[in-house]
C-alpha cells in the first residue's frame, strides 16, 4: 500500500507542474478556427480572440506596389495599438497572425513598424493522399480530404494490404469534416501557406469526375476564406480511363478539348482553382513520353487549357529510367534540353536533390541550369527517409542549407528577379499531415509543416529563429520564468541537432539510399533483391567493395559534377576539394584515403574508414543528446506529450545504433578495418540484421512492437 | 562477382592470420588423456607428449612432513632438466602439469626450484546435473555424467518441460562416453580439483540404488588415476523412498541401519568413495527437521556411517524459511548455535554470501562464527546470477575479494590453522561444465574452472595472475610476438574489468537479487507475482520508497549487521563509513543522502540517485570496453572462438542497457529524480520491460533470438 501511495504521488509531481495542457491537435494557435467567409472578417476574429494588445485597425493600401506579392503587409504599433496595412485581406489576414505570433513568441509589440512580403507567391503543400484514405509515406494517421475506408481494405496472409484497393477508390466519394478542413486552413494561414494539393501526385483519374470534383468545390469552399487555393494532382492518363478515349496523346485534338472541357467544369465549381500538378513518366505513371511526346509537350497541352483562368501546371521533374548507369543525372539529361520549350503558366517541380530526398543530398543541378523555364522546389515534411514519425528530425536545416546552396551556387533569383521567367516564385513541400490527433504523427514533426510555411513566406529566417518561435507558441504557455526558458533552450538544441544526428547516424559523407526495401524504415545496405531494378537498391549507391566506399560521380566516373556551374564543378570533381559532406556522392573513394572532416566541435584529418566510424558514433552519441536535451523539459511540458516524444526519442536512439551497427558492420566486410578505439562496438550481429524484415507499407510507420521483436 | 572475390579475399584474412586452431574442446590443455591406470604412469606419460625439455625424474619423498597436503610437490630444475619430488603419485602428477604449464605460460623453465602444496585438501565440484541429463543452473548443454534424455521429455502447449520428467528419471541409468569422462578427469587433476559431486543437491534418491551405483562405480573407476574422489549428493528420505521405510528420522535405528547397509555397499564398489552431500531442509527439500530433528543430528547419523571408509559429510548451510523477515541471517541464526554438536567428518558447506551467489555480496557471517565446526565455502561457477553463458564474467575477482575477506575479517584459518577444527580445509564450486563443444558454453567460461581449480590450490595467486596463465595456455598458441602480446594484454583486461562492469550494470552499491523470477536471466526489479515468497521477489531485497533504497540490516533494522565481528559490525552499522559497495545490502539510504563512492577510476560525492545512475552507466561503459578489448584479439585468436565471443559481448552489452534500463528507470519511479546528465538515457520504456517474460526453464541460456525478440 504505501509503495502504490509513493508512486501516485510521484506521478503527480509530472503531472500537475508548470506547462500548458496540450494534446497536439491545438497545433502552435490559440482559440478556435472562425467560420466567417469574408477574409477580413476571420482576421477581426482572430485579433478579437487572440491579441492581448490595444485594439486593432486595418488600413486598406488600394493599389500594390510593384514587386510587391499577394499577402505583404505593413504593420504600425504605436503605444501598444496596432494598424495593419494592405492592399488584399489575405495580406490583413497574414498581418493578423504575424500580431499574435508576436504576442505569443514575447517580442515587443508597443511600438514597432516594419514591412513584411513572402519571398514566394506560391507556398504550397502537396498531399500524397490516396482517395481510399490511405497517404502514400504518411505516418500521421489517414487523409484529412479521403474519407477513412480501412475497414474496406482487404489484407492477405501476411498482413499486407491488397495493392488493389489502393489504386481502386470506393466509387462513392466521401470527405470529411469540415470543420477538421477549416482548422487545417487555419494552420497554413496563419504561417502563410496559400496553397494545397489534396491528392497524390501518383493520382487516381477518378479526381477529375464530376462526383469528386464536386466534394472537390466543397473543399475549396471552406478553405477559400483562408487565402487557401485548391490545385490537383492528375493522372496524364485520365482522358481515357474515365473520358473513354483511345488516346492521352497530348497532341491529340480529342484529348485536347477534353482536357479544356474538364478544366471549364473545375472553374465552374471552383472559380479561383490552383491548376494541376503532375507527375508523368516516372516510376510507372503514365505521361506524354508514353505517345512519343515531351514533357513539354504533354505540360503545354494542360497549360493551354488552363491559361484563360489563371491557372498553372506544376509538372514533376522527379523522372530517372530503369537503366540509365546514374540517376542522379537523369532529370537533368531530360528536362534541361527542353529548356524554352514550356509555356509560361508551367512551372518545373524540382525536388531538393537529385535522387529522393535523401537525409542529405548535394543540390539538384536543374535549378538555374534552365533560364528560361519557371522553376519551383519540392521539398518533403513527412519523414519517408527520416525515421517516419518515430523520429525526431526538424528540418529547417536541411531546407535553408538547399535555399543558400541555389541561391549563391545555383544564382537563382527569389521572386524580385530580374529575369521574372528565371525567379523562384513558387515553393512545395510534401505534407506530414494526416488524421492524428496531434496532425502529424507527433507534436514535434509538427515543427516542420511551421518551418516550411515561415521559409516559405520569408526565406531568410533561420532554424534557430523558427524553432524558437515554434516552440515558444507550441510547447509552453509561458517562457518567462527561468525553469521554462532552459527547457526552452532544450528543446532547440534537441531540435537544431537532430537533423545533422540523423545524417550521421544514417549515411554520412554523402552516403546515400541505404533505406530498407519499399517502406525506407531503417538500414538495408546488404539489401539484395534478385531482379530488382538495381538504382531500387542500396548497393548501386554506395558502391562499396575492397578498395572504397561511394559513387563516383566524378569527370573520371558519370560526370555528374559537369552538370553544375562550372566553378562549383571544378570543386566537387576534385576529392581533395569536394566537401567531405558529399565526398561519397561524388568521389569513390578508398578506405585508407586522409580526410579532413568535421564531426560535432571536432575537426579531424584520418582515413575514410575512421572518419565514417566517428559520424555513425558521433550521430548515435547525438541522438542520445537528444534524449537528454528532452529529459530536461520534463515538468514543462504537458505530461502526455512530453511521454510520447521521450517514447519516440527512445526509439530513434535504439535506431540510430540499429543504422550505426547495420552500415558499419556492413561495409567492414569490405573495408577489413577494426572500429577505431573511441567507438562503441556493435551489439547487433550483421546476419540478424541482414534477416529484418518489416512488412509493413508504404504508409505505416512501424510500431515500437515490430521493431522490438526483430531488433 | 568482383564484390564476392573482394567478400573472400577479406573472410580470408580475417581467418587465415596467425593464431592457434581451437575449438574449445581442448581447454587449456594440450595433447590427449592417458589411458594409464596408473597415476605416475599418466604423468610420465603427460610429459612425455608435452614437456619440450630435458627428461624429467621422478623421486619419492618416502615421509610426508606434518602439515604437508597430500598432493603436495617440490620441484627442481637444473639445466633445464627437472625432477618432480613428492610423497604421492598424484604430487607427481600435479608436478607435471605444473611443469607443463610453466612451459606454456612462457615462464623460466631452465634453473629453478620451488614447492607447491595445495591450500585446501578437498578442492571438490558440485555439479547440479540431474539423472534425466538436465543440469539445473547449467547452460552448457546437458550432464557428462547421465545421459542426455531430452527426447524423452515431454513438453507442454507453451513449450516448457514437464516438471515430473525432471524429477523421474529413467529406470535405467544411463552414462555416457567414459573417455568424455577421463577428458574431465584429466582437466581437473591439471589445476589440482581433486573432487566432485556428479548429481545435484535437489537430489534424486535413486542415485542410491544398485542399478544407478553401479554407474558411479565405472566413473569413478575412469577419474581415479587421476586423483578424483567421487561423492554423491543424497536425499535425506532416500531410506523412504527407496528403502521401503516409513520414516527417514535419524534417530531411528532402522534408518541409521539402513544408511550404514548403504554406505557399505558404495564402499565395496567405490573403496575410496568421499562422502554425501547434503541439502536439507531447504527450498523444500527433506531433512532432520522433518523429524524433530537438527541439523546436526541428521548430519552425525551419515557421518558416522561414513566415518569407518575415512567417507565425510558436506552439509549445506543454504537453508531460509518462507516467513523471517531477513533472509540474509537465517544460516546463521539456524546453524550458529549447533557448532561444537557436528562430528568431526562433517563440514558445513556455506555459500561465500548470505543470500545466493549475486553478483557482490557481503560474506556470509557464519564463516568464523562456528569455531567447533569444520566449514568449507560454496562458490558457484555456472552463471545463474551472472548472464547465464551468454554474459562474459571472469569470476577470480569475486572469489579473492571473499577469501580476503574471510581470512582478514572474519579470522578463518586456512589448511595450517592451529585449530584444525577451524580450519578451512576444503572448498567447493558449482561447476559450469556440460556437454557443450567449449564444455562451459564458452571459451572464456572455461576460465572460472580454470580459476577456481587454480586458487583451490593456491589461493595467494592474483586473478591476474591466473588470467594471465589461463589465456596463454588456452587462446594464445605462442605470445613472443608483439600482435599476440598486445591481444593477450587485451584479453587480461577484458576478464579482470568483467566481474565489476556486472556488478555496476546488474546491482550495485550493495543492491542484491533484482533477477527475473524463476531463470534469473534479466532484470526484473519490478517482479510481482500474486501470492510468491516476499524472499523470492526482488522488491523484498530492494526496498524502494519513495524516501529511499536498500534494505536496512543495521541495528535500527534486522541488525544482520551484528552477525559479524564487533570491529566489523560497526563499520557496517553506520551509513557513513560502511563501505559504498555494501551500502544498499545493509542500509536504506535516502535517495539525496551524500555518499562518497567510486566507479571506474573516478572518486565522487554525490547523492545516492546520482551515484546509482553513474554505477548503471559504468557499467555499462564497461560491458562496451569489453567488447572494444576482444576486437583488439581479432587475427591472433580462433576466428570461431573470436566470432562466439563476439557474439556473445554484443548480447551482454545489450543486456547491460536492458539492466541499466529497467532498474533505474523502475527506481526513479520511486525517486522521481532525474538521470545525471552524463548518464545516457533510457532507450528502453519501463511498460515494455515489466511485460518481458523469457519462458525459459532453469537449466537454459535464452537464446539470441529470444532476447532480441522481447527487448
Amino acid at each position: 500500500m504505501k509503495k502504490h501511495f509513493a508512486l501516485l504521488t510521484c506521478l503527480s509531481l509530472f503531472v500537475f507542474g508548470k506547462m500548458s495542457a496540450h494534446d497536439g491537435s491545438q497545433l502552435w494557435l490559440q482559440g478556435t478556427a472562425p467560420t466567417a467567409t469574408s477574409t477580413l472578417e476571420i482576421a477581426k476574429a482572430e485579433l478579437a480572440q487572440n491579441w492581448k494588445g490595444g485594439e486593432p485597425e486595418f488600413g486598406f493600401a488600394k493599389i500594390r506596389k510593384k514587386d510587391e506579392p499577394v499577402g505583404s503587409f505593413s504593420i504600425f504599433i504605436k503605444a501598444g495599438k496596432p494598424t495593419i496595412f494592405s492592399a488584399t485581406e489575405i495580406g490583413m489576414l497574414y498581418g493578423a497572425y504575424h500580431l499574435i505570433r508576436l504576442q505569443q513568441t514575447g517580442a515587443n509589440v508597443t511600438d514597432t513598424a516594419f514591412v513584411e512580403k513572402p519571398s514566394y507567391d506560391i507556398r504550397i503543400l502537396n498531399h500524397w493522399d490516396n482517395l481510399n484514405g490511405t497517404i502514400e509515406r504518411g505516418y500521421a494517421g489517414r487523409s484529412i480530404f479521403w474519407r477513412n475506408s480501412a475497414d474496406q481494405m482487404r489484407r492477405n496472409a501476411d498482413g499486407e494490404v491488397n495493392e488493389e484497393d489502393l489504386l481502386q477508390p470506393k466509387d462513392a466519394p466521401e470527405i470529411p469534416s469540415l470543420d477538421h478542413l477549416r482548422d487545417y486552413a487555419r494552420a497554413n494561414a496563419s504561417i502563410g501557406i496559400n496553397a494545397y494539393v489534396p491528392d497524390n501526385v501518383n493520382a487516381s483519374p477518378k479526381v477529375l469526375t464530376t462526383e469528386y470534383l464536386l466534394e472537390v468545390k466543397k473543399m475549396a469552399d471552406v478553405v477559400r476564406p483562408y487565402g487557401m487555393k485548391t490545385y490537383l494532382a492528375i493522372n496524364f492518363a485520365s482522358p481515357m480511363v474515365i473520358g473513354g478515349l483511345s488516346t492521352a496523346d497530348p497532341l491529340n485534338k480529342d484529348v485536347q478539348r477534353w482536357w479544356t472541357a474538364k478544366v471549364k467544369e473545375i472553374y465552374k465549381l471552383i472559380p479561383d482553382f490552383g491548376g494541376f500538378l503532375v507527375k508523368a513518366n516516372s516510376e510507372g505513371q503514365p505521361g506524354p513520353n508514353d505517345f512519343g511526346r515531351t514533357h513539354a509537350e504533354g505540360a503545354n497541352m494542360l497549360a493551354k487549357a488552363l491559361k484563360p483562368f489563371g491557372g498553372i501546371v506544376m509538372w514533376r521533374a522527379f523522372v530517372y529510367s530503369p537503366s540509365d548507369p546514374d540517376r542522379a543525372k537523369q532529370a537533368y539529361l531530360e528536362f534541361q534540353p527542353l529548356d524554352g520549350q514550356f509555356l509560361d503558366n508551367v512551372i518545373i517541380q524540382i525536388k531538393n536533390g537529385p535522387i529522393d530526398f535523401q537525409p542529405r543530398e548535394a543540390y539538384s543541378a536543374l535549378f538555374g541550369a534552365m533560364p528560361q523555364t519557371r522553376q519551383m522546389a519540392e521539398w518533403q515534411i513527412t519523414q519517408e527517409y527520416l525515421g517516419h514519425s518515430n523520429h525526431i528530425a526538424y528540418l529547417a536545416p536541411m531546407w535553408t542549407e538547399f535555399l543558400q546552396q541555389i541561391k549563391d551556387i545555383a544564382h537563382c533569383p527569389i521572386n524580385n528577379a530580374t529575369s521574372p521567367a528565371r525567379a523562384l516564385t513558387a515553393i512545395s513541400a510534401v505534407s506530414n499531415i494526416g488524421n492524428s490527433p496531434s496532425w502529424c504523427g507527433n507534436v514535434m514533426a509538427q515543427s516542420n509543416w511551421y518551418a516550411f510555411g515561415r521559409l516559405a513566406w520569408n526565406d531568410e529566417l533561420t532554424p534557430c529563429q523558427i524553432a524558437d518561435e515554434w516552440a515558444r507558441q507550441t510547447l509552453f504557455a509561458d517562457c518567462s520564468d527561468a525553469a521554462a526558458a532552459k527547457a526552452l533552450a532544450s528543446v532547440k538544441s534537441l531540435m537544431l541537432r537532430s537533423r545533422e544526428a540523423i545524417v550521421d547516424y544514417m549515411m554520412p559523407l554523402g552516403l546515400h539510399h541505404q533505406f530498407a526495401w519499399g517502406h525506407h524504415y531503417g538500414p538495408e545496405p546488404y539489401c539484395d533483391i534478385p531482379g530488382a531494378r538495381p538504382d531500387w537498391m542500396p548497393s548501386y549507391y554506395a558502391k562499396a567493395d575492397r578498395e572504397g566506399l561511394g559513387f563516383n560521380r566524378s569527370s573520371t566516373g558519370s560526370n555528374a559534377t559537369g552538370q553544375y556551374p562550372a566553378d562549383y564543378a571544378r570543386v566537387l570533381d576534385d576529392i581533395d576539394t569536394c566537401p567531405y559532406e558529399l565526398l561519397l556522392w561524388f568521389h569513390h573513394v578508398p578506405w585508407g584515403k586522409i580526410i579532413q572532416h568535421r564531426y560535432g566541435d571536432r575537426v579531424a584529418r584520418e582515413s575514410l574508414w575512421d572518419a565514417l566510424c566517428h559520424h555513425y558514433q558521433h550521430g548515435l552519441d547525438e541522438a542520445r543528446a537528444m534524449q537528454r536535451d528532452w529529459e530536461h523539459c520534463q515538468g514543462q511540458i504537458d505530461a502526455d506529450t512530453f511521454a510520447d516524444i521521450q517514447r519516440r526519442l527512445r526509439i530513434q536512439t535504439r535506431d540510430a545504433q540499429w543504422w550505426k551497427d547495420g552500415c558499419l558492420l556492413y561495409f567492414q566486410t569490405f573495408s577489413c578495418l577494426p572500429f577505431p578505439d573511441d567507438v562503441e562496438p556493435a551489439v547487433h550481429d550483421l546476419d540478424k540484421l541482414r534477416a529484418i524484415k518489416l512488412g509493413i507499407t508504404n504508409f505505416e510507420c512501424p510500431s515500437q512492437e515490430l521493431l522490438d521483436s526483430v531488433r
